[in-house]
Protein backbone atom coordinates (compact mmCIF):
# COMPACT_ATOMS: atom_id res chain seq x y z
CA UNK A 1 0.00 0.00 0.00
CA UNK A 2 1.72 3.45 -1.03
CA UNK A 3 1.41 5.93 1.33
CA UNK A 4 -1.11 8.12 -0.82
CA UNK A 5 -3.70 4.57 -0.29
CA UNK A 6 -3.47 4.60 3.56
CA UNK A 7 -4.05 8.57 3.56
CA UNK A 8 -7.34 7.70 1.05
CA UNK A 9 -8.43 4.58 3.71
CA UNK A 10 -8.18 6.73 6.96
CA UNK A 11 -9.83 9.95 5.71
CA UNK A 12 -13.18 10.41 6.96
CA UNK A 13 -16.31 10.70 4.08
CA UNK A 14 -19.87 11.13 4.38
CA UNK A 15 -21.91 8.42 3.28
CA UNK A 16 -25.53 10.46 3.30
CA UNK A 17 -26.31 14.06 4.93
CA UNK A 18 -28.96 14.15 7.76
CA UNK A 19 -31.60 15.55 5.10
CA UNK A 20 -31.21 12.58 2.62
CA UNK A 21 -31.56 9.64 5.62
CA UNK A 22 -34.68 11.64 6.25
CA UNK A 23 -35.66 11.22 3.09
CA UNK A 24 -35.16 7.56 2.89
CA UNK A 25 -37.25 7.18 6.10
CA UNK A 26 -39.75 8.84 4.79
CA UNK A 27 -39.79 6.96 1.55
CA UNK A 28 -40.07 3.70 3.61
CA UNK A 29 -42.52 4.95 6.02
CA UNK A 30 -44.94 5.69 2.88
CA UNK A 31 -44.52 2.21 1.81
CA UNK A 32 -45.40 0.72 5.38
CA UNK A 33 -48.31 2.70 5.38
CA UNK A 34 -49.33 1.11 1.96
CA UNK A 35 -49.09 -2.23 3.55
CA UNK A 36 -51.08 -1.25 6.69
CA UNK A 37 -53.64 0.01 4.06
CA UNK A 38 -53.48 -3.49 1.99
CA UNK A 39 -53.84 -5.66 5.61
CA UNK A 40 -57.77 -6.94 5.88
CA UNK A 41 -59.02 -5.10 8.96
CA UNK A 42 -60.49 -8.09 10.44
CA UNK A 43 -57.03 -9.73 10.32
CA UNK A 44 -54.90 -6.58 11.49
CA UNK A 45 -55.20 -8.11 15.32
CA UNK A 46 -55.94 -11.32 15.11
CA UNK A 47 -54.07 -13.06 12.61
CA UNK A 48 -50.72 -14.85 12.90
CA UNK A 49 -48.20 -17.05 12.17
CA UNK A 50 -46.02 -19.03 14.38
CA UNK A 51 -46.84 -17.97 17.64
CA UNK A 52 -45.52 -14.29 16.40
CA UNK A 53 -47.68 -11.30 17.41
CA UNK A 54 -50.18 -9.63 14.98
CA UNK A 55 -49.09 -7.50 12.45
CA UNK A 56 -51.50 -4.54 14.16
CA UNK A 57 -49.02 -5.13 17.13
CA UNK A 58 -46.12 -4.73 15.57
CA UNK A 59 -47.42 -1.53 13.60
CA UNK A 60 -47.89 -0.38 17.40
CA UNK A 61 -44.37 -1.02 18.28
CA UNK A 62 -43.60 0.79 15.57
CA UNK A 63 -45.54 3.71 16.78
CA UNK A 64 -44.01 3.87 19.70
CA UNK A 65 -40.11 4.16 18.33
CA UNK A 66 -40.50 6.15 15.53
CA UNK A 67 -41.41 9.55 16.71
CA UNK A 68 -40.70 9.05 20.46
CA UNK A 69 -37.29 8.24 19.64
CA UNK A 70 -36.28 11.23 17.20
CA UNK A 71 -37.85 13.53 19.77
CA UNK A 72 -35.91 12.09 22.13
CA UNK A 73 -32.80 12.33 20.40
CA UNK A 74 -33.18 16.23 20.64
CA UNK A 75 -35.02 16.65 23.51
CA UNK A 76 -33.46 13.62 25.86
CA UNK A 77 -37.41 13.09 27.16
CA UNK A 78 -38.40 9.61 25.93
CA UNK A 79 -42.04 9.71 26.90
CA UNK A 80 -43.71 6.68 29.06
CA UNK A 81 -43.90 4.06 26.26
CA UNK A 82 -43.52 1.00 28.17
CA UNK A 83 -41.81 -1.42 25.97
CA UNK A 84 -42.87 -4.53 27.58
CA UNK A 85 -46.69 -3.92 26.77
CA UNK A 86 -47.23 -1.96 23.63
CA UNK A 87 -50.78 -1.17 25.31
CA UNK A 88 -54.41 -0.58 22.88
CA UNK A 89 -57.39 -0.42 23.82
CA UNK A 90 -59.65 -2.16 21.77
CA UNK A 91 -61.14 0.82 20.38
CA UNK A 92 -57.59 1.78 19.00
CA UNK A 93 -57.88 -1.63 17.59
CA UNK A 94 -58.80 -0.64 14.02
CA UNK A 95 -56.48 0.21 10.52
CA UNK A 96 -58.29 3.84 10.66
CA UNK A 97 -56.41 4.15 14.03
CA UNK A 98 -53.63 2.74 13.03
CA UNK A 99 -53.40 4.88 9.92
CA UNK A 100 -53.81 8.26 11.56
CA UNK A 101 -50.99 7.88 14.49
CA UNK A 102 -48.74 6.72 11.53
CA UNK A 103 -49.63 9.90 9.94
CA UNK A 104 -49.27 12.05 12.74
CA UNK A 105 -45.80 10.25 13.65
CA UNK A 106 -44.62 11.14 10.19
CA UNK A 107 -45.38 14.81 10.81
CA UNK A 108 -43.42 14.85 14.01
CA UNK A 109 -40.91 12.57 12.72
CA UNK A 110 -39.85 15.45 10.02
CA UNK A 111 -40.62 18.14 12.96
CA UNK A 112 -37.95 16.57 15.00
CA UNK A 113 -34.95 15.00 12.78
CA UNK A 114 -33.69 18.33 11.49
CA UNK A 115 -33.43 19.63 15.08
CA UNK A 116 -30.83 16.77 15.23
CA UNK A 117 -26.99 18.25 15.15
CA UNK A 118 -24.14 17.01 13.39
CA UNK A 119 -22.27 16.62 16.59
CA UNK A 120 -25.25 14.69 17.73
CA UNK A 121 -25.26 11.86 15.37
CA UNK A 122 -21.87 11.03 16.94
CA UNK A 123 -22.73 11.08 20.35
CA UNK A 124 -23.41 8.23 22.78
CA UNK A 125 -27.08 7.85 23.56
CA UNK A 126 -29.28 5.77 25.99
CA UNK A 127 -32.41 5.32 23.80
CA UNK A 128 -35.82 5.01 25.66
CA UNK A 129 -33.11 5.43 28.80
CA UNK A 130 -32.23 1.46 28.17
CA UNK A 131 -30.81 0.85 24.49
CA UNK A 132 -27.27 2.42 24.56
CA UNK A 133 -25.66 3.49 21.13
CA UNK A 134 -24.57 6.25 18.97
CA UNK A 135 -27.12 7.92 18.22
CA UNK A 136 -26.95 7.39 14.23
CA UNK A 137 -26.68 3.56 14.69
CA UNK A 138 -29.95 3.98 16.71
CA UNK A 139 -31.68 6.12 14.68
CA UNK A 140 -31.16 3.23 11.83
CA UNK A 141 -32.05 0.91 14.10
CA UNK A 142 -35.35 2.24 14.15
CA UNK A 143 -35.27 2.47 10.40
CA UNK A 144 -34.30 -1.66 10.15
CA UNK A 145 -37.15 -2.28 12.83
CA UNK A 146 -39.56 -0.76 10.89
CA UNK A 147 -37.87 -2.67 7.49
CA UNK A 148 -38.24 -5.80 9.70
CA UNK A 149 -41.94 -6.11 11.18
CA UNK A 150 -43.21 -4.41 7.63
CA UNK A 151 -41.75 -7.16 5.71
CA UNK A 152 -43.10 -9.97 8.32
CA UNK A 153 -46.17 -7.77 7.19
CA UNK A 154 -45.61 -8.83 3.75
CA UNK A 155 -45.12 -12.68 4.81
CA UNK A 156 -48.81 -12.26 6.42
CA UNK A 157 -50.50 -11.02 3.42
CA UNK A 158 -49.53 -13.22 1.65
CA UNK A 159 -50.45 -16.12 4.03
CA UNK A 160 -53.96 -13.93 3.55
CA UNK A 161 -54.07 -14.29 -0.12
CA UNK A 162 -53.28 -10.42 -0.48
CA UNK A 163 -50.48 -8.91 -3.06
CA UNK A 164 -48.43 -6.42 -0.96
CA UNK A 165 -47.54 -3.29 -2.36
CA UNK A 166 -43.88 -3.22 -4.49
CA UNK A 167 -41.44 -3.11 -2.22
CA UNK A 168 -39.11 -1.14 -4.71
CA UNK A 169 -41.78 1.75 -4.56
CA UNK A 170 -40.88 4.82 -2.09
CA UNK A 171 -42.79 7.53 -3.80
CA UNK B 1 -38.49 31.00 12.46
CA UNK B 2 -35.52 33.65 12.89
CA UNK B 3 -32.67 34.21 10.31
CA UNK B 4 -30.34 31.77 12.79
CA UNK B 5 -32.96 29.13 12.85
CA UNK B 6 -33.44 29.24 8.84
CA UNK B 7 -29.85 28.94 8.22
CA UNK B 8 -29.47 25.74 10.47
CA UNK B 9 -32.09 24.23 8.51
CA UNK B 10 -30.40 24.32 5.21
CA UNK B 11 -26.91 23.63 6.23
CA UNK B 12 -25.87 20.46 4.82
CA UNK B 13 -25.00 17.57 7.82
CA UNK B 14 -23.73 14.76 8.24
CA UNK B 15 -25.54 11.91 8.95
CA UNK B 16 -22.93 8.55 9.10
CA UNK B 17 -19.52 8.57 7.12
CA UNK B 18 -19.09 5.20 5.09
CA UNK B 19 -16.70 3.93 7.22
CA UNK B 20 -19.42 3.79 10.33
CA UNK B 21 -22.37 2.66 7.65
CA UNK B 22 -19.48 0.05 6.21
CA UNK B 23 -19.84 -1.17 9.75
CA UNK B 24 -23.76 -1.60 10.37
CA UNK B 25 -24.28 -3.36 6.90
CA UNK B 26 -21.15 -5.78 8.04
CA UNK B 27 -23.19 -6.33 11.77
CA UNK B 28 -26.68 -6.82 9.74
CA UNK B 29 -24.18 -9.59 7.61
CA UNK B 30 -23.57 -11.09 10.99
CA UNK B 31 -27.10 -11.32 11.87
CA UNK B 32 -28.30 -12.53 8.50
CA UNK B 33 -25.57 -15.62 8.48
CA UNK B 34 -26.89 -16.61 11.80
CA UNK B 35 -30.80 -16.89 9.79
CA UNK B 36 -29.08 -19.03 7.64
CA UNK B 37 -27.56 -20.93 9.86
CA UNK B 38 -30.49 -21.39 12.08
CA UNK B 39 -32.39 -22.65 8.93
CA UNK B 40 -33.47 -26.45 9.16
CA UNK B 41 -31.16 -27.51 5.99
CA UNK B 42 -34.31 -29.74 4.47
CA UNK B 43 -36.33 -26.69 4.41
CA UNK B 44 -33.81 -24.28 3.26
CA UNK B 45 -34.88 -25.00 -0.81
CA UNK B 46 -38.34 -26.55 -0.23
CA UNK B 47 -40.75 -24.70 2.38
CA UNK B 48 -42.38 -21.67 1.70
CA UNK B 49 -45.31 -19.82 2.65
CA UNK B 50 -48.28 -18.12 0.76
CA UNK B 51 -46.43 -18.57 -2.42
CA UNK B 52 -43.54 -17.01 -1.75
CA UNK B 53 -40.02 -18.00 -2.46
CA UNK B 54 -37.64 -19.98 -0.32
CA UNK B 55 -35.38 -18.27 1.89
CA UNK B 56 -32.30 -20.48 0.36
CA UNK B 57 -33.94 -18.70 -2.94
CA UNK B 58 -34.09 -15.23 -1.15
CA UNK B 59 -30.39 -15.26 0.31
CA UNK B 60 -29.48 -16.29 -3.69
CA UNK B 61 -30.56 -13.22 -4.42
CA UNK B 62 -28.68 -11.42 -1.67
CA UNK B 63 -25.53 -13.03 -2.92
CA UNK B 64 -26.30 -11.64 -6.20
CA UNK B 65 -26.74 -8.11 -5.21
CA UNK B 66 -24.33 -7.40 -2.26
CA UNK B 67 -20.67 -8.07 -3.80
CA UNK B 68 -21.54 -7.51 -7.27
CA UNK B 69 -23.34 -3.98 -6.11
CA UNK B 70 -20.78 -2.60 -4.76
CA UNK B 71 -18.20 -3.72 -6.71
CA UNK B 72 -20.07 -2.33 -9.85
CA UNK B 73 -20.48 1.86 -7.63
CA UNK B 74 -16.45 1.47 -8.18
CA UNK B 75 -16.21 -0.18 -11.22
CA UNK B 76 -18.92 0.05 -12.96
CA UNK B 77 -19.08 -3.92 -14.00
CA UNK B 78 -22.47 -5.31 -12.96
CA UNK B 79 -21.14 -8.54 -13.39
CA UNK B 80 -23.33 -11.12 -15.77
CA UNK B 81 -26.04 -11.29 -13.11
CA UNK B 82 -29.80 -12.13 -14.36
CA UNK B 83 -32.46 -10.63 -12.04
CA UNK B 84 -35.62 -12.78 -13.42
CA UNK B 85 -33.26 -16.08 -12.44
CA UNK B 86 -30.79 -16.37 -9.53
CA UNK B 87 -30.34 -19.55 -11.11
CA UNK B 88 -28.83 -22.18 -8.43
CA UNK B 89 -27.62 -25.60 -9.60
CA UNK B 90 -28.75 -28.88 -7.94
CA UNK B 91 -25.14 -28.99 -5.93
CA UNK B 92 -25.31 -25.43 -4.62
CA UNK B 93 -29.06 -25.92 -3.05
CA UNK B 94 -26.79 -26.24 0.48
CA UNK B 95 -26.18 -24.41 3.78
CA UNK B 96 -23.04 -24.66 3.21
CA UNK B 97 -22.47 -22.94 -0.06
CA UNK B 98 -24.68 -20.84 1.19
CA UNK B 99 -22.71 -19.48 4.13
CA UNK B 100 -19.67 -20.22 1.74
CA UNK B 101 -20.98 -17.46 -0.32
CA UNK B 102 -22.06 -15.42 1.84
CA UNK B 103 -18.03 -14.78 3.79
CA UNK B 104 -16.56 -14.42 0.16
CA UNK B 105 -19.12 -11.89 -0.39
CA UNK B 106 -18.43 -10.17 2.93
CA UNK B 107 -15.00 -10.46 2.24
CA UNK B 108 -15.12 -8.65 -1.11
CA UNK B 109 -17.08 -5.79 0.28
CA UNK B 110 -15.12 -5.09 2.98
CA UNK B 111 -12.83 -5.38 -0.07
CA UNK B 112 -14.60 -2.56 -2.56
CA UNK B 113 -16.56 -0.23 -0.16
CA UNK B 114 -14.10 1.75 1.06
CA UNK B 115 -13.24 2.21 -2.48
CA UNK B 116 -16.21 4.50 -3.22
CA UNK B 117 -15.22 8.29 -3.10
CA UNK B 118 -17.18 10.58 -1.36
CA UNK B 119 -18.45 12.36 -4.13
CA UNK B 120 -19.45 9.14 -6.27
CA UNK B 121 -22.22 8.48 -3.21
CA UNK B 122 -24.32 12.04 -4.60
CA UNK B 123 -23.49 10.72 -8.01
CA UNK B 124 -26.60 8.88 -9.85
CA UNK B 125 -25.73 5.30 -11.02
CA UNK B 126 -27.54 2.79 -12.85
CA UNK B 127 -27.10 -0.13 -10.54
CA UNK B 128 -26.88 -3.83 -12.81
CA UNK B 129 -27.36 -1.70 -15.96
CA UNK B 130 -30.82 -1.57 -14.93
CA UNK B 131 -31.94 0.18 -11.70
CA UNK B 132 -31.63 3.89 -11.47
CA UNK B 133 -30.56 6.17 -8.39
CA UNK B 134 -28.08 7.83 -6.24
CA UNK B 135 -25.04 5.36 -4.98
CA UNK B 136 -25.85 6.28 -1.58
CA UNK B 137 -29.69 5.32 -1.77
CA UNK B 138 -29.00 1.98 -4.32
CA UNK B 139 -26.45 0.97 -1.34
CA UNK B 140 -28.98 1.60 1.16
CA UNK B 141 -31.51 -0.14 -0.99
CA UNK B 142 -29.24 -3.51 -0.98
CA UNK B 143 -29.19 -3.35 2.98
CA UNK B 144 -33.01 -2.43 3.24
CA UNK B 145 -33.31 -6.07 0.74
CA UNK B 146 -30.84 -7.93 3.17
CA UNK B 147 -33.37 -6.68 6.16
CA UNK B 148 -36.27 -7.32 4.25
CA UNK B 149 -35.69 -10.56 2.96
CA UNK B 150 -34.12 -11.48 6.78
CA UNK B 151 -37.25 -10.55 8.48
CA UNK B 152 -38.73 -13.14 5.96
CA UNK B 153 -36.88 -15.99 6.84
CA UNK B 154 -38.01 -15.37 10.41
CA UNK B 155 -41.24 -15.77 9.83
CA UNK B 156 -39.94 -19.07 7.94
CA UNK B 157 -38.12 -19.83 10.93
CA UNK B 158 -41.50 -19.47 13.45
CA UNK B 159 -43.60 -21.16 11.12
CA UNK B 160 -41.15 -23.87 11.51
CA UNK B 161 -41.04 -24.24 15.23
CA UNK B 162 -36.93 -22.79 15.31
CA UNK B 163 -36.37 -19.58 17.31
CA UNK B 164 -34.50 -16.99 15.41
CA UNK B 165 -31.49 -15.54 16.69
CA UNK B 166 -32.00 -11.93 18.20
CA UNK B 167 -32.59 -8.84 15.71
CA UNK B 168 -31.09 -6.81 18.18
CA UNK B 169 -27.56 -8.94 18.33
CA UNK B 170 -25.02 -7.10 15.35
CA UNK B 171 -21.89 -8.63 17.17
Amino acid sequence: MTMQQADTATEVKTFISSENLLNEWIGHRRLTRRVIEAFPEDQLFTFQIGGMRTFGAMVKELLDIGATGVKGMVTNDWGTTDFNNHHMTDEQKTKEYLLQQWDLSTEAIIHWFPQISEERFQETVKSFGQYEGHVYSSLLYFIDNEIHHRAQGFVYLRSLGVEPPAFWNRN
